[in-house]
C-alpha cells in the first residue's frame, strides 16, 4: 500500500462490445476509466444499440501532428520572402530535416501566418504510432535550425507559438486538423430508437438542433457541436495512457443527425483524436495490458495501424455515449432519475474497486 | 494485482512548497497525477520562486455552478413575457424552489437568452463544497417543473441546453464565470528571473505577447491565453478526484505580465476553476488522503472553505508550471533538451512507482 | 456637379410594404441603398410573402448602448474590492454620474472582468433616439472620473477597452446585448412557400441546417448563424444615416427555423441592432426625408420610441431578405441565375439613377 | 433633387496625402464616405505621421476570393473517397472547369471538411480586378455540375455551405485568406510621437496590450485584434464602389505594435481587403471618378494590379485611422473632447455639403 502513495487509482471498467464496421470490423470491448460511473452504463447502452444494428461505421480522414514555431523578420515583405521561397525551393529540403529527426517522423505539410514582421509557421508531421507531440517538437527545433541558418535575417522568438494549437480551444484545429480526424456513423432503425433508446428519431433531431448547435452557438461556442464528447474521450484516454489535456482539442467535435427515412442517422465528427500507442505512460503495465486487449499492440502491421485503430475505437465510443445521453435528454426527467440512481449504485460499487 | 483491473493507476507526485499569499496563507504541498512526468520538476521550478519572492497572491472573485435549460414557447412575444416575470415577480419563489432541492444549493442568479421562439435560461447557482454538476441539475430539474406549471404555454425542450457550458469551449463561461474564478499574482525580481528561470522579465513578456496573445487569437483561439493551464489542471484535479474532463473550461484562462520597474508582474486569470471536496470521487481513499493534506477536509469551517481553498490552491499552482514553461520557451533549445532529458530520468522512476 | 465631389451617392430603393405585426402594426415601405441591386427584389419578394401571411411578428427583447473601460489597480484584491463596493455601494452614485451627462442617459446595468490586476467595467447606458455611442462614451468619461476620484489607487488606461464591443466581431454583444434586441418571426403556409418561394418548409429548414448552422460551425463562426443579414443591413442603415460599421455586430445574428405542423416557423433574431433616430447623419436631408417615411420621426412619442421602431422594421427587413435567399439556394442553379439576371437589368438601372 | 430620391448622399472628403513604400511607392490621397466626419481628421492625422517618417510600407501577402459548397454522400466513407480522387486524380480537370467560367477566373486551391456524411468544399479563386463573390460562385455552380456527374451519389445542397464565409464572423478567413492580405508597418520616431500623436511608444504599446489583445479575448472575440478597422474600411468601401458588407471579415485584422529601440513600431495586419476595381457599383460615375484620382484604372497594366493597388492603399489608410485613435486613448479625456468638438464642426459643415 506504500506505493500507493505515488499513484492515483481511477475506478475503470470495460464497456461493450460495440459493434463497428468500415475500416475497422470488429465487436470491441472499450476501457474507461473515469469518477463519473454513470458514464459506463450510459456508454454501454450506445454499445448495445450498435449491435441491435449494422454497427458504427468509422472512417478515417486524416492525421498528424501539428507544432508552431514563430520568428521575427525585420519587416513583413522579409517574412513574405521566407514563406515564399520556403515553398518553391525548399520543400524536399524541409522534409530531410524533419525525417533526420526520427526515423518515424515525415513532413506532411505546413501552415503559415504572417502578422506585421512576425512569420508563424505550422508544421504537421506524420508520427507513426506515436501521438507525437515530442516527436514533432524536436522536428521544429531542428526545422528551426535549418531556417535561421538559411534566412539570417530572422530571429527566433519561440519553439511553440501556439498556432499548433496544444491543449487550448481554437479553431484551427478543427479547420487545418490535428492528431486524427475521424467520422462515426450508425444508422438505427425506429424500433431500436424506441425501445432501447426511449426515443424517436425525430425527438433525437430536436434536441440536438436546439442544444448542441444552437445552444453552442448562443454560449460563443467555437467549432463545436456535441453534449459531451470530453467525458468518453478523458475515460478512454486516462484508460490507455493518452495526454489526457488533449480533450480540450478533442472535445471540439460535431454532432449531425437526420431521420433518413424512419430511422435515425446519427453521427459524430472528431477533428482531433490524439493517440498513440507508444511513447509517454504506454510502458505502465495497465496501459499495456488495454492496448493488448483492444489489439493495439500488433508487431506485425506498418507504423501507425496501431494508433489509427485506437482512434477508430474512440470515436466509435463517443458515438455510444453521445447517443445514449442525449436520447436521455429527450425525455424530462430521465437524466437526472438515472443519473442519481446510477451514482448511488456506482458510488458504492467504485469504493468497493478502489484499493 | 487482479482488482488493479478495475482501476487505472497514474502516476503521482507532490511538488511544492508553493507559498501562497493573500486570501489563502500558507506553503502548500500540491499533488500532481500525470503521465507527462517533465511537469513536475517544472511546475517544482516555480514553486521555488514562490519561495523566494513574496509568494503567490491569490483573490477568488467568485464562484458558483451553473446549468442551462431551453423551454420552447408557442412565440417570441411569450418568451419575452416569461423573462420579464420571472424577473419582476418571482425571483423569490424560484429562489426557494432551488433551496428545497438541497440544503447546499442557492439560487445566484440567472442569465436568459431568446432565439426565435425558444427560451433559454442559464441558471447559476452556490453549492458548497461540491463542485456541484448534479446538485445544479437537480435545482434546474425543479425549476422546470414550477416554470412549466406557471407558464403552461411552454414546453419542455432539454434540461441542459450547452449553454452551460459543461466541458465544451465557449466564450460565456469566461464571461459570465462558471465555477470558482481566481486571479493568482506574482512579483518575481529582476534577479530571480535570472537565477532561477534562467530569463529577464522582458524576455518573458515578449514571448507571452507573441505566443499567447498574438499566437491565440491568430488560432481562432476562444476567450484564453496562456500556454498550459490544461496541463496543471488536469494534474490536480486527477490527484483530487475531480471530473477532469473541466479542464475544457478551465484551460480557457489569460497570463498578464508586465515588466513593473525592473521586475516581472505575472498573473494566470483562471474564470473557471471547477473543483469539490464532497461528492463523485471524493470518497476514493487516495482522494481523501490527498484532500486532508492539502487541508481541504476541515470540518470547522464554513460550508465551501474546503473547495475555495483549493480553488486557491489549483490557481498557484497553475501559476508556477505555466511560469516555468513560458521562461523555458525563451531560450532557444531549453525546452526540447530539458524536456527529453526529464523523460527519460522520470520515465524510469514512473515505472518503478506503477503498481 | 461640383457639390457631388463631397458626398457619394449610393443607388437607394424602397421595398415592401413588409405586413408587420406585434409590438408594430404596420404596412412599411423600406428604403435600402446598395450597389447589390439584386439585393431589392430579393427582399421585396421576402416581402409579399410577408403580406399573403398573418405577418412578421416582430418582439424587442432590450435595448441599450455600451462603452467598456480599462483601470489597472495595484493588485487583483484591489480591483475586487473595487467591483465589491461598487456594487454594495455606489449604484445610485453611478446612475447619478451617468444622468448628469444627459437629460436621454440611464445607467441600466454593468458587467464586470477581472484579470490580472487589470478592472474592466462595460456600462451599459439607454440613450433614448440616439443609437447613443457619444452619449455613453460621455457617460464613461464622467464615470472613470467619479471612479478615479473615490479609489485613487486605480490609474485610467483607457476610456474604451474592447469589451464594449464596438464594430469588432466577438460573442460578448450577443450574450449580454448591445443595442436592440429583436426578434422577427413568421409562419408561411406550405402553398406560400411552394407558390411564392418555390420551396418547401423541409428544404428551408435543411439548408439552414447544413449550410448556416453546420457551415457556420465548420467556419469557427462565433455566436452567429444566417446568410447574409449583413447585406439588408447595410441597406437600411445606408439609408437611415446609421453607423454602418455596426454591421459587424449586428451580423451576428441567428436564424432559426422549424416545420411546424406542415407550414414554415422562420425567425431571424438581431441581439445588436444599432440604430438612432437623431444623433449623426440624421440632419442630413435624405435621412430627414427617409425617417419622416418611415413615420420613425414622430414627436408625439416618448424617447426611443422612434428608434425602437427603426429597429423593429429593420428586423423584419432583415427576414424578408433572409428568408428570401435561403428560398433561393434550396433550388440549384436558381442564386446564379437570378443574381446573374438582375444585375445585368439592374446594374442598367442604377446608372441612369445615379447622379 | 427628385433624382435624390433613388440614392443616398453620403458626405465625402479626400484625406492625405498618405506616404506608402514598400509594393507601392507613392503619395496618395484618398477617399471617405462617412456619416461619422471626425473621421477625416483623425485619418489625416496619421497621413502627416506617414509623411514625417519613412512611410506606410505595405506588402501584399496573398489573394483570392472564395466560395464553398456543401454536397451529401451516402456515408463518410463515399465522401472522403470524393475528397482523396478530388486531389489525386482531378486538379487540372476542375482547373479547367473554373477557367471556362471566365476568363479572368483561376482555381487557385481548395480546401475540405466532411462532417458526418457532408462534404463542404471551398474553392478560392483568382479574380483580376474583379473583388470576384460573383465570379466565383459561377466557377462553383460549374464546379457543382462537374462533381456531380463524375460522383453520382453526390446530392446537392447548397452552392454556398458558410464556409465561404461571407460577410460573417469566422476564424476561417483569417487563417486560410479570403480576399487581399495585406501588412501596413511604419516606423515612428520617438519626437513624432510625442509632437504628432502627444504619446510615446510605451504608452501606444501599453494601450493596445490592454485593449486590441486583452480586451478583444475578454469580449470573446474571434481573430482580431484592433480597435475600429472597420471605419476605414467602410469610409473608403462606399467611396470606391465595393460591397462594403464585406467589412465584416475586413474589420478581423490584428495590430501588432512594439517599442524598438526608442521608437515605435506599429502594424496593421488585414487578412480579409476585399476590394474590385471592376464590377457591381463601379460603373457609378463617382467610383469611376474616384478610382481614377486613385490611380487604380490603369489599362496599361496586367489584371490584379489595379485590385491589388487598392488593397494596400485601403491597408494604409487603416493604419492611419487606427494609430491616430490609439493615440488619441492614451490620454485621458482627448477621445471624447476631440470626438464632440470634431462632430459638432463637422456636422455644420456635412449639413452644407449634403445635397
Amino acid at each position: 500500500m506504500q506505493n500507493c502513495r505515488t499513484q492515483v487509482n481511477i475506478p475503470m471498467k470495460w464497456v461493450g462490445p460495440i459493434k463497428i464496421v468500415g475500416e475497422l470490423n470488429a465487436e470491441v470491448n472499450v476501457p474507461m476509466a473515469t469518477f463519473e460511473t454513470p458514464l459506463w452504463p450510459s456508454t454501454n447502452r450506445g454499445a448495445k444499440v450498435s449491435r441491435l444494428t449494422g454497427g458504427i461505421a468509422v472512417t478515417l480522414l486524416s492525421e498528424n501532428m501539428t507544432r508552431s514555431i514563430v520568428l521575427q523578420a525585420p519587416n513583413a515583405a522579409y517574412a513574405k520572402h521566407v514563406t515564399q521561397t520556403l515553398r518553391a525551393d525548399h520543400q524536399s529540403a524541409l522534409a530531410e530535416v524533419v525525417a533526420r529527426t526520427s526515423r518515424f517522423a515525415t513532413l506532411d505539410s505546413w501552415h503559415e501566418q504572417v502578422v506585421g514582421r512576425l512569420l508563424y509557421l505550422r508544421f504537421a508531421v506524420k508520427t507513426g504510432d506515436a501521438s507525437g507531440h515530442n516527436m514533432t517538437t524536436k522536428a521544429a527545433d531542428a526545422l528551426i535550425d535549418w531556417i535561421l541558418a538559411h534566412y539570417p535575417e530572422l530571429q527566433y522568438v519561440s519553439i511553440s507559438a501556439n498556432l499548433c494549437m496544444d491543449k487550448k480551444a481554437s479553431a484551427i484545429n478543427g479547420i487545418l486538423g490535428r492528431g486524427k480526424s475521424v467520422v462515426a456513423e450508425i444508422v438505427i432503425p425506429r424500433d431500436v430508437c424506441a425501445h432501447d433508446l426511449r426515443t424517436t428519431p425525430e425527438k433525437v433531431v430536436d434536441l440536438h438542433l436546439k442544444k448542441n448547435l444552437l445552444g453552442s452557438i448562443l454560449a460563443g461556442g467555437i467549432r463545436s457541436a456535441n453534449a459531451h464528447f470530453a467525458n468518453m474521450l478523458l475515460a478512454v484516454y486516462l484508460a490507455t495512457g493518452q495526454d489526457a489535456a488533449n480533450i480540450i482539442e478533442g472535445s471540439q467535435g460535431i454532432v449531425h443527425a437526420e431521420v433518413m427515412n424512419t430511422d435515425l442517422y446519427f453521427s459524430v465528427t472528431l477533428p482531433n483524436v490524439i493517440v498513440g500507442t507508444v511513447g509517454n505512460g504506454k510502458h505502465l503495465p495497465f496501459v499495456q495490458e488495454n492496448l493488448r486487449r483492444l489489439a493495439c499492440d500488433r508487431i506485425d502491421v506498418p507504423p501507425g495501424d496501431n494508433s489509427r485503430r485506437l482512434a477508430l475505437i474512440v470515436a466509435a465510443t463517443v458515438l455510444c455515449g453521445e447517443l445514449s445521453l442525449l436520447a436521455a435528454q429527450t425525455n424530462r426527467g430521465e437524466l437526472t432519475d438515472s443519473h442519481m440512481r446510477l451514482e448511488r449504485l456506482h458510488h458504492k460499487k467504485s469504493l468497493e474497486a478502489a484499493c
